[in-house]
């Protein structure tokens, strides 16, 4: 499930949604804004954002053997040190749940479907 | 930082005492008790339980790019779906994060210091 938002999430209440008895561990990615000499960065949706998410997730569940994907990526302007965005996949077995995770995050890195300001110190 | 505790744990609360300006991610690994047709797990603590826990710290310091490690290990009578082990590896970027998690994980299942019991149904 993918979720574009403005609000920031915590990742126990996502968990929580994601408890089922056949899952024996949950591979996890929170990104955060790191200070890179900013107050922070400023994320705007395109067109194809929530296209490009969903064709990471379908191609994730192919590829691994994940039970359950959630994404929050978050948008708007976001300062050093708040979260960004939030991969949790949920698996029975720990390689299906890490390789997925490492995946979908790789593939958002590269395909990066937003528009990335730097918002400048001072502003 | 290592703890090894009874009660259960929060995950947002961990990264909030993580969170520091030069981190760009936390690669986090949440163990949880997978349904084997069994009650639950009795995770039992061992002589050697800290020592190695603190000697996998220590190499995954040394090995990876990563800034801050914690985790957190479960003892005690665990039922389905309950959380175990918490693993959150913070670092500037990615790639360190993530190898040092699953390097910690991968020792921990291998080297495993505890007495571990099924607690088997009807009990």
């Amino acid at each position: 499930m993918i979720k574009i938002q403005r609000e920031d999430f915590s990742i126990d209440d996502v968990i929580n949604t994601m408890k089922k008895r056949s899952i024996g561990g949950f591979a996890i990615w929170l990104g955060v804004v790191r200070d890179d000499n900013i107050k922070g960065l400023r994320i705007t949706p395109i067109d194809l954002t929530e296209k490009v998410f969903n064709e990471i997730e379908e191609e994730a569940f192919k590829r691994f053997d994940v039970e359950l994907i959630k994404i929050i990526h978050r948008i708007g302007d976001l300062l050093i040190g708040e979260n960004l965005l939030l991969i949790v996949c949920g698996a029975p077995h720990r390689r299906g749940a890490l390789n997925a995770c490492t995946f979908i995050l790789e593939e958002i890195k590269k395909r990066f479907p937003f528009k990335k300001e730097e918002i400048p110190k001072g502003v």
